[in-house]
């Protein structure tokens, strides 16, 4: 039987979402151990995507098959209670068969936390990145939006040029300034991101935001197709993976 | 020189607000070590009052004497800078000679958090107590309206009976559900209160939402003056002291 869920973690103290070998420090490491020791048989779980080292998700989706039939309520309850408490399964439905949570996905929205000012953060700290540098808002909501629509994004990704697409496209890109807790949130939708890509993403439009780049350097930037054209890559901690999208009923068994 | 102080932390990892003999793992702890390595001399601290070990502040108001003259912002940037990442002073306002962050205040405010549900509030999780028992909100509100007005706590005092007087002020008292974080927060304001009084409160104002006392024995656990009368003492963790609050004026020399 297969089952969609939905995860939400603090990734804070994990080595990203993806297992590695024999460490287990890992979300799907850490669901999977669940879940196989319920099912009593080795299970895999399949994410949407890997999140890095320090990455938050507060609606990462995956699927598993398990031998057994559960109802979506025994399984809730059974990963919940043995899950460490930053990491929460917080749906679970039943799924088609075919249904694959990476291969189906067909939108993916991420925001990235900047905290501003001279604020510690208390509260958010472990869930943003802070920098006291001022930032121009409006000009990175302009460079945003020249990163809308289909584009190579070869320049924003970290990984060496391999003979896959790096042509990605973003349905939905901006910038607000939230006034009441200090922070400056990069959000952007699109089909897939490529590797680091929000993060470099967000690491550009800082410094724009910073005045060390024009917003309409945005569109040489993509034409490059060279990552040392972009700027930095912003840290982890800063990044929550929101949500991700499949088309309609898709997974849904009943 | 006599400054005011806003503090605000996350008092997870610490035993609480008030320096204890030579462990220095309490704020007032923290707060002097950095102070007093700024001023070149040992201080004190002085709270609007203490809070358990585990509770949180957004706000909680102190003030020091130093031996040198500061400017506001001097002291904020060195302070934040040595303080730990859990701990922020986020106001420094010159004070009258006199001004005394407890003997003048008039108001406080606490906020308590209850996680409800069946979610384990992963990003929340620090800054609530959980419990998956339905609370009848409604009631509990009902029975914090029993609560506004001067009253004897006695009832509502972990401390043993002594001379000092056991009557406060609540000047308001509510009971909210956020549907959306699944969290119900009871806020009280009072001129003070007793040690322990929010905890117990709240614990008591649980015990009606789930149905085990009904609203109108408030008044009964009132006239009781007796510790065993009320509910239990609700964990550390979700109590927050969100304002302290002084005459207008009070307190600020420029």
């Amino acid at each position: 039987m297969n089952y969609k869920m939905i995860v939400q973690y603090d990734g804070t103290r994990y080595d990203g979402w993806q297992r590695q070998g024999n460490t287990s420090n890992t979300i799907q490491g850490k669901l999977e151990a669940v879940l196989s020791r319920m099912d009593g048989e080795p299970c895999e779980v399949i994410g949407s995507g890997r999140t890095d080292a320090g990455v938050h998700s507060y609606g990462q989706a995956a699927n598993v098959h398990l031998k057994r039939e559960w109802s979506a309520s025994e399984i809730l309850e059974y990963v919940n209670r043995y899950l460490p408490e930053d990491i929460e399964v917080t749906e679970v439905t039943p799924a088609e068969e075919r249904f694959h949570a990476r291969l189906h996905a067909v939108k993916k929205t991420y925001c990235y936390q900047i905290g501003i000012g001279s604020s510690k953060h208390v509260f958010q700290r472990k869930y943003c990145y802070h920098t006291e540098e001022p930032l121009q808002v409006e000009e990175m909501q302009k460079a945003a939006q020249a990163l809308v629509g289909t584009h190579d994004f070869q320049s924003f990704c970290s990984s060496k040029r391999s003979k896959k697409s790096t042509v990605r496209t973003i349905y939905e890109a901006r910038v607000e300034l939230d006034e009441e807790s200090r922070m400056v949130r990069c959000i952007f939708t699109a089909d897939g991101f490529l590797y680091n890509m929000v993060r470099i993403l967000t690491g550009t439009l800082m410094e724009v935001g910073q005045g060390k780049r024009k917003a309409y350097e945005m569109e040489h930037i993509l034409e490059a197709r060279d990552r040392q054209a972009a700027g930095m890559t912003a840290p982890a901690q800063g990044l929550i993976l929101v949500n991700v999208e499949y088309p309609q009923k898709e997974g849904t068994r009943r």
